[in-house]
C-alpha cells in the first residue's frame, strides 16, 4: 500500500487533477490520498488558504465577508465546471464555511477552522471526482481517520494513539481521500498543524497504515544535489537517507519541512518525492538506510546570512564553565546559537545573523568582555556556510583534502571547518562573497566526470 | 636589564655551575638569577628536591631521618668541594633543615618548607660562588624581596602587591640570586607554587622588575618545530608568541609549564629559552607579537590519549539546551573534557582517555540514552589530535588543502577537524595509529624545502 500525497500546486487546478487522477489510476497501490488546499495555478494567483485567511480577518475584524466567501467559491467552481462535477460540492462547501462562522468557537479556534476548509473542500472534491470516473473512493475525514492531536492551534503535535486508529485504513479496499494539514483534539476541537501541515499528515497516515512507500508529489522532478540557481543543470539525487536530507534542508534547501518526515521516519517508511507532471521519473528516495558507493557525499548545500562571534581569553581551557557563562549571557541577551567550535583559548559561536541585530552589538561585546574578562571579542559577520553531505563521508580517506582544494581553487579562504562532529556531513564557513565560486568549484570536485 | 633563570639540570653540578656563571659574567644585563634546586646529574640520579620529599617523609612517619639529612648535605657538598668553596655553607644548609624540623609548623607547612631548601640552599650557594668569582653578588630571600603568595599550601597563587615590590630590585647594580619555587604570605609562611614552580618565580620576578628579557635556562637548544622523536633533526623554532607556544603546549610540547608564563604575558616581557650548554646559540624566543611570514606554521604537536563521545539525535538542533543537558551528565560522572563540536543532529565531546575510565562506559552511555533519548551514542578510544600551529594562519588561503594532503598522503582518514575556532591554530583528529606517519607528513609539507 502506498500513500500519495499531492501539494497545493499538485491540486490547483482541473487540469492538475486530472493528473492527479491519472497518477492515482496508474498504481492499485495507491490507495490512501493526502491532499493541499488548491496553491497558485499562476505566480500573481492567490492560494486558496490565503483566500480563507483572508475571510477569517474580514470576519474577526466585524467586516463584511461576503465578497471573500464568494472568492473561495469561485476558486472551486473553476474546478467543479471543467471537470463537469455536480454544483452540489459547491454548496456544501458553502455550508461549510457557514457553520465555522456560526459555531460557538473562539476566535482562535475559528481561524484553524476557516484554514482548514481548502484542504477539506478539495479532499471531498477530488473524491467525486474519481468516483465520477469510476473508481471506488471516499472521503475521509481526519476525525473519522483518528487522526487525533494536542489542543495548541496553530501548531497541533500528533497523538501516539492516532498511528493505531489509522492502521485500519490498511484492509480497506477502495481509496480513500484525507485532506491534510488538520486534526482533531480528543474533545473533537480542530485543530491545525504548523508550516507544512500537509506533509505532516502524509507522513502520519503513512506511519500509521504502516505504508510501503510514502509518496509526496510535488512540482520538481527531484532533489538536486546541489543549488540550481549556483550550478546550471545539476545531477538529480536519485536516493537519500533521513539524515543526509536533514543536513541539507538546514543549509539551504526547502524541498521538504524536515519535521513533517518525523513519524515517517520513526516508522521507517521510505518516502518518495515525484513531479506531478513527471509521475514516471525516478523521483528522488529517502530511505532508513543506503548501500554505499565510491562518492559518498550525496549534495552540497550552502546558506548565507551567518555570524561568528569571537572570543579569546590566555588560559581559558583552565577556566571552569567559561563556555556556559558564555552561552549564558546570548541566552540572557535572547540570541540562540548554531554551533560552538573551541579552541584552547578561543571559543566561536556561529549564528544566524537575525538573531543578532547591530544594535545589540556593542553591548553584548562589553558585556562579555567586563563579565568574562576576555581578552578580545569580536565579530564577524557575513558568513556563508557550505555542508558536504554525505553518509559514509566519515570513513573515506581523502574527501577533506578534495574539499579544501576546491575551496583552494577557487581561491576562498576557509574561516572554519567542522567535521567529525556529525557523521554525515562536513561544514565549511566562508566569507559570502566567496559561495558560488566554492559551491561551483566543490561541484567539480565531488560530481563532475562520474 | 634581563632576569636568568636557571632549571634543575643547569645547577646540577659543580661543573653546571661553572658554566652558570661564566653566562652571568658574559652580558653585564644579566642582573636577577632565579634558580631551581640541583636536578639529575645522570639519569639514576636522585633530584635534591626529592631527597627532601623523603626527609619530609621520614620525619612525618616519625622515622630516622638523619640519612636523609646527610644524604642532602652530600649533594651540596660535592658541589662546594669541587668549587672550593668553605664548609660554612653546608653548616647552615644543615641549620636550615633542622629549624624546618624543629618549627611549630604543621606537617603541610612543614613539607613545603623542607621542599624550598633545595632552591633556597642552592641560591646561597651560588651568591657565595659568584662573589668567590669577584662578582658583586648577594642572596636575596623571596620574603625580602617580596613574593607574597595566597595561603595555599603546594599551590600557592601570587598576589599582586609582589610586583610593586619586585620593582625596587630595578635599581639594584648588584647581582640578586633568588631561589624559585616559593615565596611567603603576609602572616610570613612559606608556600610552594604549584609544578614548574621555578618558572613561575623567573615569570614573576621578570615582570616584577619589567626587565627587557627573561632567559629561561634549560637543557635544549630550542623549542623544536615538530616532536624530536618522531622527526629526526627538525628544525628549531627562533621565535614565537605565547599565544602559539600556549597551542603547542596543550599537545605534546612540554618545554614549558605553560601557566609559569601568565606574570612575564600580562607585562609583555619577551621571553628566551636558552640552552646553558649553547648560551651563544639563539634559542627560541616567545614574544607578544611577531611579523607575518609567508609560511604562518611555526610548529606541530601532537599528542595521543583522547577519546571521542559521540552522541546522535534526530532533530537534536530543535531541541533546546541538549548540549547543556549532556554536559550536565558528564559533570555529573566527574567528567571534564576538552572540545564539544557539534553538527545539527550530532555533537562529540573530546576528552582524555584518563578522565573517562572504562568501567564508566556502560553507566554514562546508559544515562544519556535513557535521560536524553539519544538515537545512538558511542565512544571511540585511541584518538590522537595533532595541531598545526602559527599566528596568521586564519587569513592564508590554502593552509587547510596543504594539511589534509599529508594527511591523504600518510593515507590515514580524519576523524575531526577543527579549524576557526582558534585564529592560531587547526585542530585533527585521527586514530593513534596514523600518528607518526601523519606528523612526518606534515612536517614535509610545511617545513621541508624552505
Amino acid at each position: 500500500m502506498k500513500v500519495a500525497k499531492f501539494g497545493g500546486s499538485s491540486v490547483a487546478s482541473a487540469k492538475m487533477l486530472e493528473k492527479v487522477a491519472g497518477i492515482i489510476q496508474a498504481d492499485s497501490d495507491r490507495r490512501v490520498i493526502v491532499v493541499s488546499a488548491p496553491g497558485k495555478r499562476y505566480s500573481d494567483d492567490t492560494k486558496v488558504t490565503d483566500l480563507l485567511i483572508n475571510l477569517c480577518n474580514a470576519y474577526v475584524n466585524g467586516e463584511s465577508y461576503e465578497k471573500e466567501i464568494d472568492l473561495v467559491i469561485e476558486r472551486f467552481k473553476d474546478i467543479t465546471d471543467e471537470l463537469g462535477l455536480p454544483e452540489q460540492i459547491l454548496h456544501e462547501i458553502r455550508k461549510d464555511i457557514q457553520s465555522v462562522i456560526h459555531s460557538d468557537y473562539e476566535n482562535e479556534l475559528k481561524k484553524d477552522a476557516f484554514k482548514a476548509v481548502g484542504e477539506d473542500s478539495l479532499a471531498k472534491l477530488l473524491s467525486v471526482y474519481l468516483q465520477s470516473l469510476g473508481m471506488d473512493a471516499s472521503y475521509l475525514n481526519p476525525k473519522e481517520a483518528g487522526i487525533i492531536v494536542s489542543d495548541e492551534p496553530g501548531s497541533a503535535q500528533i497523538l501516539d494513539e492516532s498511528f493505531d486508529h489509522l492502521y485500519k485504513l490498511h484492509d480497506r479496499k477502495d481509496i480513500v481521500v484525507i485532506p491534510g494539514f488538520f486534526g482533531f483534539t480528543k474533545e473533537g476541537k480542530l485543530m491545525t498543524f504548523p508550516r507544512g501541515g500537509s506533509d505532516i499528515t502524509g507522513s502520519i497516515v503513512a506511519a500509521g497504515v504502516k505504508a510501503d512507500l510514502y509518496e509526496n508529489f510535488t512540482d520538481v522532478d527531484s532533489v538536486y544535489c546541489v543549488n540550481p540557481t549556483i550550478v546550471d543543470n545539476p545531477r538529480e539525487i536519485t536516493s537519500l537517507t533521513y539524515k543526509e536530507m536533514r543536513e541539507l534542508s538546514y543549509a539551504g534547501f526547502s524541498v521538504f519541512h524536515d519535521e513533517a518526515l518525523i513519524p515517517a521516519f520513526k516508522a521507517s517508511i521510505p518516502v518518495c518525492i515525484k513531479n506531478t507532471h513527471n509521475p514516471d521519473g525516478l523521483g528522488t528516495m529517502i530511505v532508513s538506510e543506503k548501500h554505499m558507493t565510491p562518492n559518498p557525499v550525496v549534495g552540497i548545500a550552502s546558506d548565507k546570512g551567518f555570524l561568528s562571534l569571537y572570543v579569546s581569553k590566555y588560559l581559558m581551557n583552565r577556566e571552569l564553565g567559561f563556555g556556559r557563562r558564555l552561552l549564558n549571557i546570548l541566552e540572557d541577551e535572547d540570541i540562540s546559537f548554531e554551533h560552538t567550535p573551541s579552541g584552547i583559548d578561543d571559543m566561536s559561536v556561529i549564528m544566524r545573523e537575525s538573531q543578532f541585530p547591530k544594535e545589540k552589538e556593542e553591548r553584548v561585546i562589553r558585556r562579555i568582555k567586563e563579565e568574562l574578562d576576555a581578552d578580545m571579542v569580536s565579530i564577524d559577520r557575513g558568513l556563508a556556510l557550505v555542508m558536504i553531505v554525505g553518509e559514509g563521508m566519515h570513513s573515506t580517506v581523502g574527501l577533506a583534502q578534495k574539499a579544501t582544494e576546491a575551496f583552494a581553487e577557487a581561491n576562498v579562504n576557509l574561516e572554519m571547518i567542522n567535521q567529525g562532529s556529525s557523521e554525515v556531513a562536513m561544514m565549511f564557513g566562508i566569507k559570502e562573497s566567496g559561495l558560488e565560486a566554492s559551491v561551483r568549484a566543490l561541484y567539480k570536485a565531488f560530481f563532475k566526470g562520474q
